[in-house]
């Protein structure tokens, strides 16, 4: 096989597939999945259908590790506040952060991953699944944890998706460039989260 | 033109045009909007394609009446409840519970908005743009009714958007036939947004 002449490890092999589904993913959430075919993706990536294959594998992979990596960078991300000890309601900015900064930075990965999940199949299908229930298993356990230091009131079991649903649909709308940074949002989402809107 | 003959106002062109919408919505959500064929929507709905025009006009016209059709309804239920002159809390409660159960009960016209609004071109994508500001806008006015009320705290700019993303997500995972309903889950969200998931 081609792809064992050039091991996983070669940094331009890294290199290239990385640029691959950079531009993928950009194309994907332009024109959709269904609607971007493979000889669009050679001609934007300036490789042939052969060597983008031999990059890629197939269509549904590119779909696949766009929609994982960021994922995956978030479990990463949550695993390592979770263990650094933190307060909790430093840990909880911190994840929120951690999120809509990874949102902000990779506007197009999140599009694709949202609208377009539905379409991978089988097990690539089930790892992407999982690796979101794994993330949203950090922040219960974050907010588990502060109920069970008495720092924060025992959540309701669906509030952590309400908390999700409120950062992840930064996806369609947060403007990177704009007058509120990734940092200040997060915070004047657990603001309201953690002391409410009403006023006192 | 054929559709002069059978007006917009006669009973039988309408409910076979919300049968169409219905199914060419569940049809999008499974297979996406490009991946779905008008040759697909034909047979899936029992008329030619002629027939099928008639109704719809376009697929694309059809994804505007899927994407608009519950963006209308929403923003009606809205200005009903904003003129109802309902205490602050009462208001915000019944927006969120107004919006849960549209979109428990139209999970596959919200995940084709959700997923394939970017695909609508002009005219139609102008349209339902300024339909889903117009709802937006209602959320804030109602914040900003409570805070001139003193209810609420002044509430930060972009705090609406993650009020609207907290419930729009449920299209993704709420289970209509689970142990939860709508109303019940608004509540939860609006306790929590209310007064904080701070222990006191």
């Amino acid at each position: 096989m081609i792809i064992e002449s050039e091991p996983m490890g070669s940094t331009t092999y890294d290199l290239n597939r990385v640029r691959i589904v950079g531009i993928a993913a950009e194309l994907f959430a332009r024109n959709s999945y269904h609607g971007t075919g493979v000889a669009e993706l050679s001609k934007a990536v300036g490789l042939g259908r052969g060597a983008l294959y031999h990059y890629i594998g197939s269509k549904e992979n590119l779909l696949y590790e766009i929609s994982k990596t960021q994922v995956d960078q978030m479990n990463a991300q949550a695993e390592r506040l979770l263990a650094a000890g933190l307060p909790t309601e430093t840990l909880l900015r911190e994840l929120a952060k951690g999120l809509l900064h990874n949102i902000a930075e990779h506007q197009f990965e999140w599009a694709v991953f949202f609208r377009e999940y539905t379409a991978l199949t089988g097990e690539n299908r089930d790892r992407v699944v999982a690796a979101r229930e794994r993330y949203e298993s950090y922040w219960r356990q974050a907010l588990d944890r502060g109920a069970a230091e008495g720092v924060l009131a025992p959540a309701p079991r669906l509030l952590v998706k309400g908390i999700l649903g409120m950062l992840n649909y930064t996806y369609l709308w947060f403007e990177p460039d704009g007058e509120v940074s990734p940092d200040e949002l997060a915070d004047a989402y657990l603001d309201a989260l953690l002391d409410g809107i009403r006023q006192r």
